[in-house]
């Protein structure tokens, strides 16, 4: 026990004695590993519970295991409310951004004491508040891993440049993001801020050597069953939908990374890599201070697409499951205690959302000039480092994303429409008709009528 | 009714009439939308069905929902069978690749009558053969729409590289394509032999206009409800961890091309677009010939990325749910008649996965040596494509894949782990461990104590 808790912490041998100990209303948080541990929770304390009881789970938890068991509890008229908790370990100190969902009333009564802890923005605002209802709690910090996964893994990407592309030493790279996050667009980024001091960081004893270079590059969190919410991201955003190759490419190389045991596989059949990440050529070297600075809004172009996908996930599974989240609060979570919290994309994205709860960013000009600003820092990057054999999959998914996300006539997909047409009889509609939503096409071209049968088809089409 | 079938065909005005109508055992094949409707039918069909019936489930259904509806019919002795069917709306006339999977002694009797109109190989073998248990029939069919929305994607990326990359007429990229398709590597390829067709194909009775050119670049195959296979793909491979970029950069891609409404937002609100896509620069231009063979084979390294990562899905998902999947039926199956068939891939792989059901590609020089050949000539292309914005999201993530395939250490992703280590404690290996399985590391590095408890926390570092 340490500093002196000790006589803060009751501790209990069964549910019993616990629930015993506790008057009413009686309020339960706990956090526990995804999956089946929270419903051995309930059942051992079914027993005990009673009207109006408050129950919040705070684990990393799948959101529909919430809503599942927030229909099992609302039986018994106890609130149940599902909470994502962002921060890491030490957040238990310095204080987490929290986002509970549930319903509301319940959530009124119980937001007072998470105030308390959550962590404070840079206006001294509690990084806690009303999200919605159901699952959204578990599904906002879901989103928000996903967002953070697509970012670093950025970041990595951006850092083995600064690395190998341009030689950097370990303190250096250091110094860079220290001036990173001092101002301009990556100003108090998290990922941003820790990787000073991870670029720093030598061997206690040995000064010599840094921490950074003896860690391997195994991303194994998704796959060791530690951790769902990254795979649980990409399957939401599948199905709703949403564009979210930032955050897809990001989640698939670190989940590529952790099995090692195929990358040698590959390597030995091969007898070496396809690639060898080399020094970067041309204005990378000569002018480096200018290369740095593409580099920088090419990483925030990178961080601002991860965000912007995540948001418009939310949106798109707010209107889907009915759940009235609030984006505006969504945002004020974001700003402090958890890992996404970036300084400048918080002052840039909020007042929009909270003057439009369900605003476009498309339709936003300062969000919209903020991806012309960093195209040419990205490309730049991006054909620098993919001439020299990097490794730049989220870069250069982000690139693409931002290409095909303004282009808005004639994309290569006509040429697909018109094979699906082919051999599906998919329908299009015309290169003359307006834009609009996702709705099938009214118009099918007879491209192979059967032979034989060749006027008969033809009638079909509809041109 | 067409070519005289009408003293072939009965019809029935409800499912009383049509049951009586049969003898035992009865067998029905229907192919309906996916979801609510085939439970529907076996709400219809339930009360006449008798012990030992065949039910032939052909619709695009989610595999999960045909187990539920083998269980569901196991109860009364009914056989049910979940069968992916490809091949388009033609296929009916020509004979479709069809996957059934289900109990295995009612697939044996089954299977006779299913040879009969199924498409037949260059030998004359059909394209039809046990898959393996349970839903694996539906789920192998939704794996090769994966496949199809990769390379399909990838293609129509090629498509534009030529048409505006090196100005191509329609008529120059259709014979482009049929020489692909008549040898090598793309040889017998269903997409780029149905290439041809669409780019030759003029607007009947204006020989003026070609048909392509009226189309729209709208893809909505996936958002308007006609079609589940490709984000269920994507849901899949999240789940059970394969890397899959291409496949998904293809669907997110071709997704996003369906919303052209926010395209439009995205264009009116710059004002412009971010990127035009240019005629492209260089060795594209002053060696067009040399060119069009790397972007041959850079076509030939993305359409078997998505073949190899598809295959690896479906490992994985028979290994998890222990459909015992017959890969060489599977790669039989997709020998003919359905949309992702491909001569040379077929005879690459065959031998391979006949000799070993787990067969691990990246273990067999002659699937691996394809991607040496290809790489460079990849490479080219994407960072030609590139230069000239334009949209090529599947071929790069391809690109990635590959190089971050074949490099057994020091990824980007140490710098992940690092962080992910300083704030979620979540543990690391050391580089100087050996390759491996991903699972969680045994060391952890305490970068950032708390102030006061420097000496305390210290001591749980574990370098």
């Amino acid at each position: 026990m340490q500093a002196g808790l000790s006589d803060k912490i009751s501790t209990a041998q069964n549910y019993e004695e616990m629930c015993s100990s506790l008057s009413h209303p009686k309020v339960f948080l706990f956090s526990l590993p995804h999956g089946s541990v929270p419903d051995t929770v309930l059942d051992g304390l079914e027993p005990y519970l009673e009207r109006g009881d408050y129950i919040i789970d705070a684990s990393n938890e799948h959101w529909s295991r919430t809503e599942r068991r927030q229909g099992r509890m609302v039986t018994q008229d106890v609130h149940y409310i599902g909470m994502g908790v962002s921060g890491g370990y030490q957040s238990a100190r310095a204080g987490p951004s929290m986002c509970p969902g549930g319903e509301y009333e319940a959530l009124e009564k119980i937001l007072p004491f998470l105030r308390k802890t959550a962590a404070k923005d840079h206006n001294g605002n509690p990084c806690v508040a009303h999200i919605g209802s159901g699952g959204v709690g578990n599904y906002v910090k879901m989103i928000h891993n996903g967002i953070e996964q697509g970012q670093m893994t950025a970041l990595c990407e951006v850092w083995a440049i600064m690395k190998t592309g341009l030689g950097m030493s370990n303190d250096e790279i250091g110094d860079v993001f220290k001036q990173w996050d001092a101002k301009g667009e990556l100003r108090d980024n998290f990922l941003v801020s820790i990787g000073v001091d991870i670029c720093h960081q030598k061997v206690p004893g040995d000064e010599s050597k840094y921490v950074l270079d003896l860690v391997k590059d195994k991303v194994v969190q998704d796959t060791d069953s530690s951790e769902g919410t990254g795979f649980w991201t990409l399957e939401t955003a599948a199905d709703l939908h949403v564009a979210y190759p930032s955050v897809a490419a990001g989640h698939i190389f670190r989940v590529a990374s952790g099995f090692s045991n195929h990358r040698h596989d590959f390597y030995n059949t091969l007898g070496d890599s396809l690639a060898k990440p080399q020094r970067l050529a041309g204005p990378a070297v000569n002018e480096k201070a200018a290369f740095l600075e593409e580099l920088r809004l090419a990483t925030y172009a990178s961080f601002l697409a991860s965000y912007m996908q995540g948001v418009e996930i939310i949106q798109a599974a707010s209107k889907k499951n009915n759940w009235h989240v609030n984006m505006s609060n969504v945002l004020q979570i974001w700003r402090a205690g958890c890992i996404i919290r970036s300084g400048h994309i918080s002052d840039l994205l909020a007042p929009h959302y909270k003057k439009d709860n369900d605003a476009n960013y498309r339709r936003i000009p300062a969000v919209v000039n903020e991806f012309k600003k960093s195209f040419q820092p990205l490309k730049t990057v991006v054909l620098g480092a993919m001439q020299a054999d990097h490794v730049v999959p989220t870069l250069s998914a982000t690139l693409e994303w931002v290409k095909y996300s303004t282009i808005p006539e004639d994309l290569p997909t006509m040429f697909q429409e018109a094979e699906m047409d082919y051999f599906g009889k998919h329908m299009f509609d015309l290169r003359s008709d307006p834009p609009g939503e996702p709705v099938t096409g009214s118009h099918h071209f007879e491209w192979k009528p059967p032979k034989g049968l060749e006027s008969e088809w033809e009638k079909a089409t509809k041109l």
